[in-house]
């Protein structure tokens, strides 16, 4: 076995190895998901943490009192998820989304009239399902789950199941995988 | 030596053990600050990849165009940052907080007229110094380094020194070591 030989078998086996990490990690975080967020019957929980943890994708202001979205949006998801995102184009199964929607704040500030987020209100979580996992669960579909949480009491998605509830807002969407992925900065790189 | 005493000999251990890595991990963040964001003439760069890995704190909109802060502002620091933050009520030394000034785009959206982050115009830098680093340096002092990037090129601080670029604006936050935390929901929890 000559010199060459072994940097050759060398860069293989790290080739293969990297390959195998990524693959590892998607892997986890999708075992992850459905082993903590979603249970065995498809009932999806709010993830703790995620805003010390989890990646900030974008932030959203509906200023007007009467609008139906009013608030400040801000959208989070896993590490392992943006960086996938950012190689591929797609949410990995496994991905989930939480869009927070907070009280608007508002006061004059040294760098002019400025408005920020308050309490949250309301939680809105898609979890990526590239298996079809919950077929009929009224909660899951067009690839997805979706769930919608209150203050009042965070444990118990309160959606009505993702046709009457989500894709109403979400239709424009629809060719970015019903993600509003042009206000996502950092998925933007 | 009896089974109790073991016991606690191991609960003793681990107590150690467990404060000995929460320092441990201060240190950590103190000597990559100043080893990768900070040269040793006290020289700020604006660091990379906080997006995908930092943890968010908080967003603000400004929204009139007249005004001196004009844009959105997204707020970030390192994880190890915001823990320590949220255990002790102080920024460790070593922690980064970045602000993204961004343009403002809008739109009519399901949820109601919205408005969302676009380019990055401005980035503001504050890195904290409990230790008095670069006494006669223009761009440190009040216990901390302040730096200021544009979109033009985001290599070099043109912040003419903090009294004369930052203090003005952030006057009002003296009080809570010079930082707007009350727009920061991650460190309210």
């Amino acid at each position: 076995m000559n010199r060459n030989y072994k940097i050759f078998s060398a860069m293989l086996i790290s080739l293969a190895l990297s390959g195998h990490s990524n693959m590892a990690l998607s892997q986890e975080m999708s075992n992850k998901t459905y082993g903590t967020i979603v249970d065995s019957e498809g009932n999806i929980r709010l993830p703790d943490n995620y805003q010390q943890t989890w990646t900030h994708l974008g932030s959203w202001l509906v200023g007007d009192p009467q609008a139906p979205g009013h608030g400040f949006h801000d959208v989070y998801t896993q590490k392992d998820a943006a960086k996938t995102y950012l190689e591929t184009g797609e949410f990995p199964d496994g991905s989930v989304l939480i869009k927070e929607v907070r009280a608007v704040e508002s006061g004059a500030k040294t760098t002019g009239q400025a408005k920020w987020a308050g309490n949250t209100n309301i939680w809105f979580v898609m979890v990526k399902d590239q298996q079809a996992r919950f077929k009929g669960n009224a909660h899951w579909g067009e690839g997805w789950g979706w769930a919608l949480f209150k203050a009042e009491n965070p444990s118990a998605n309160v959606s009505q199941g993702y046709a009457e509830t989500c894709l109403g807002c979400h239709a424009p969407a629809k060719n970015t995988d019903w993600v509003f992925t042009e206000g996502y900065p950092t998925l933007q790189h």
